[in-house]
Order: C-alpha cells, then structure tokens, then sequence
C-alpha cells in the first residue's frame, strides 16, 4: 500500500489583492467557497490567511472564527490550518485565534530575512505560540524558512514544546531567505530524518516556485501545496 | 607546496567581562596587549570588538581607533578585523567605524535568532554596511549564522556587492541559531564550494565548541580561530 499525499490548499496567501488578481478569495464567503471548491478537488488541508475589509492581512479571530466554521460546514473532515505568520499581526497578536482550535496553525520558530525586512519570530514568541498550540490541542505545522528551523523544532519536540510527530513545511524561494535549491532541498529532507524520524514534510514555493517543489516533494514522498 | 592556514584571534568577543574571565582585555591597551601576545604566537587576524568604559559592548570609533593604531604599531603586518555586530550597536552605528579602513570587518547578512532576541540584520542594512565597506576598502568576513546567509553572500558576490573571493565564516553553537552539526558544517563547505568557488573559510564556535569547529575546519582546508 503506498503512502498517501497530503494536498494542502492555501486559499488566499499572507500578501495578494484583488488587484493582483480577482480570483483571490478575500471576504470569509469567498475563502469558504474557495476552500470547499479545492476541497472537492481533493485537497485534505486548507492554510488559511484572512484579511480585513481594506484586503490587509489581519489576525482577526472573529474573521477566522467564521472561516473555521463555514469550512467545519461545507467540508466536512477538511483539516482547517490557521496562518500565525507575521504579516497579519505582531507579538502575541499573532496567536490570539488558537484558542478557536483549529486543527493546525503554522509555527515559524527562528527569525529570518524577508526580502525588505526582518521576519522577527523571537525566542519568547515562539514557545508563547507553541504553548497556546499545545493548550488548545492545535497541531503546529513548523515553517522552516532555513536550516536552524529544522534543528530547533527537533529541540522543542525532544522537550515536548512541539509534542507528536512533526509536521515541517520547507519555504523556498523568499527573497532574502532560502531560494529553492535542490541540493539544499535534499539536506532538508536527510536533516528532518536524522533528527525527525517520525516527521512528514510538505514544501511551499513562493510563486512559481511552487510546481517545482511540489514535483520534488511528491517524488520524495512529502506532502504538496498549491 | 600546502595551503597556508589561518588563525584569527577573537581577543575580546562580543560579550565577556573582567567577572567571566579576568584575563579578557577590556580597556584598549589591554587589548592591544592581547594581540601582539597572539601576534607573536602566530596569528595573522585579530578580530576586534571594543568596550565601554562599564565595559559594555560599544561600537565607538574612538577606541577603535586608538586599538588599530596600536596593533599597526606593535603588530606589523597583522590584519585588524573590526566586528561590525549587533551587541555593540544598532543601525548604521554597527558600521561608523569603517571610514577608519580596517583591513577587514564583520559583515552579516540575514537574520536569525540568538539566545533570547532576534539578531536583526534588516536587508537594506546589509548593503548599507556592504557599501561601507567597498568605499572603505574593507574586505568583509561574512558571518553565515545558518544556510541561507551563505546564499546570500554568493547573491552579493554575484552583483559586486561583495567583491573578490570571499571569505565567510561559519558561526556554529549559537543558542536558537546553527548547532555545531558535522553534516551541517560539511554541507557547508560543499555549498560555499559550488556556489563561490573562490572562497575561503572559517569557522567560529560558541565556547566549546571552538575547538571542535577547528579541528573539523582545519582538516577540511578552513582557517581557524582562536
Ligand atoms: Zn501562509
Ligand atoms: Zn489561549
Ligand atoms: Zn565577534
Ligand atoms: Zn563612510
């Protein structure tokens, strides 16, 4: 029997508009039609972002809240991934909606640069959203935008911040971050391994980055994004 | 004929007091001591940091000056390296020593995390510091904390940014950033082999880690620190 992929959907993404392109989903309505339109196209996850009425990112938790339940609805057994990424908000702002748990929320736990500015994820922060995950039963999906980020979720899981088997995503091809780089992608996939055997690991390309991971992450045996 | 290697002496560091270890130099003819005592004993490098009068980390000009005008006087021919990091300032104060035209300075160029804060090294101080640099005729020593820094210097290096060979540094056991990993540290090389074939390197290890890192550096063709 081979091993299933997991196809995780992420509807609207930290940054696009309607004006970079109109099929973007941006109300909380459209982001449930979006997620059960790809729901029935066979995607298992949905990565949600949700924005504000200007199309802002925002961590609003009465606009996720609503999300959650219209996807709980329209896609009955659709995991329901929350972003806590560092566009949307600041501090612990970011987290402010696990207590809705969601079955996952995205867990960045190292610092890096975005390409015009720094993607701060201090140390305090990190384990603040990875004890709110824990308190609510959320299961992070760790965002590994570089090499370290591999070594400390495998630290925060051997101390039981990050408790079960790990779930990474690998970031390539952000700006002044990790491009996407085969040799580096497969000295991830060893890394998680050695330090991670129980993880399974997915891969998210920015832009058209993406179909390229996503044919290295499948022939691999991970996990793929659109 | 074999290749020449390299000893960097790091006198001071970025951190420590007269209270963690009494025979760390403080005061700049302390210093200046230090480094002719490690001059005489074959080192070719001093990496500078400079203290306060409450002996805090400071990244004032003055006392830079005074420190590279006594290692030209005692130490002919030792190369100075000033520390442009984020301990002793932040900002463009990182860098307002470099109109003194050291033969080398520190150069950081992505972010990441340190024991309890974000190492921040925003994309646009970067090159500012780099800019320095090239008007100053300083040779950075880039300073790759994690994976993707070493990417990015092969980026600048590509662009003249960074110009020459350059030379990098892998800073490994750095709470919440690299640990000091054998694959990694391998993979390293490799990478910095593909993606600058004209490089050199060094490596630098928190406490302990020092002498691991030199031997594995040494054997590997690297340069070493002290
Ligand atoms: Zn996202
Ligand atoms: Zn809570
Ligand atoms: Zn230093
Ligand atoms: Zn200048």
């Amino acid at each position: 029997m081979s091993k299933p992929c997991i196809i995780c959907v992420a509807i609207t993404g930290s940054l696009p508009r309607k004006s970079d392109n109109p099929a973007v989903p941006v109300t909380v309505a459209e982001q449930i039609e979006s997620a059960q339109a790809a729901f029935e196209a066979g995607a298992a996850i949905v990565h949600a972002h949700v924005r504000d009425a200007d199309q802002n990112p925002t961590s609003d938790p009465e606009r996720f809240a609503r999300l959650k339940e219209g996807v709980v609805k329209y896609c009955p057994g659709m995991v329901v991934q929350f972003s806590t990424g560092g566009r949307a908000a600041s501090g612990k702002d970011r987290g402010g909606m696990l207590s809705l748990r969601p079955d996952m929320a995205s867990l960045a736990v190292g610092s890096n640069n975005f390409p015009t500015r720094v993607y701060e994820n201090p140390p305090d922060l990190v384990d603040w959203l990875a004890g709110e995950m824990r308190a609510h039963a959320v299961k992070p999906e760790i965002e590994a935008f570089d090499l370290s980020h591999i070594f400390k979720a495998a630290e925060m899981n051997a101390d039981g911040r990050i408790p079960g088997n790990v779930y990474v995503q690998f970031v390539m091809g952000v700006k002044n971050a990790m491009p996407a780089d085969r040799a580096v992608f497969d000295f991830y996939i060893e890394t998680t391994k050695r330090l991670m055997p129980g993880a399974e690991w997915c891969a998210a390309g920015i832009g058209a980055n993406q179909i390229v991971l996503n044919e290295w992450v499948v022939a691999a045996g991970g996990h793929a994004r659109t």
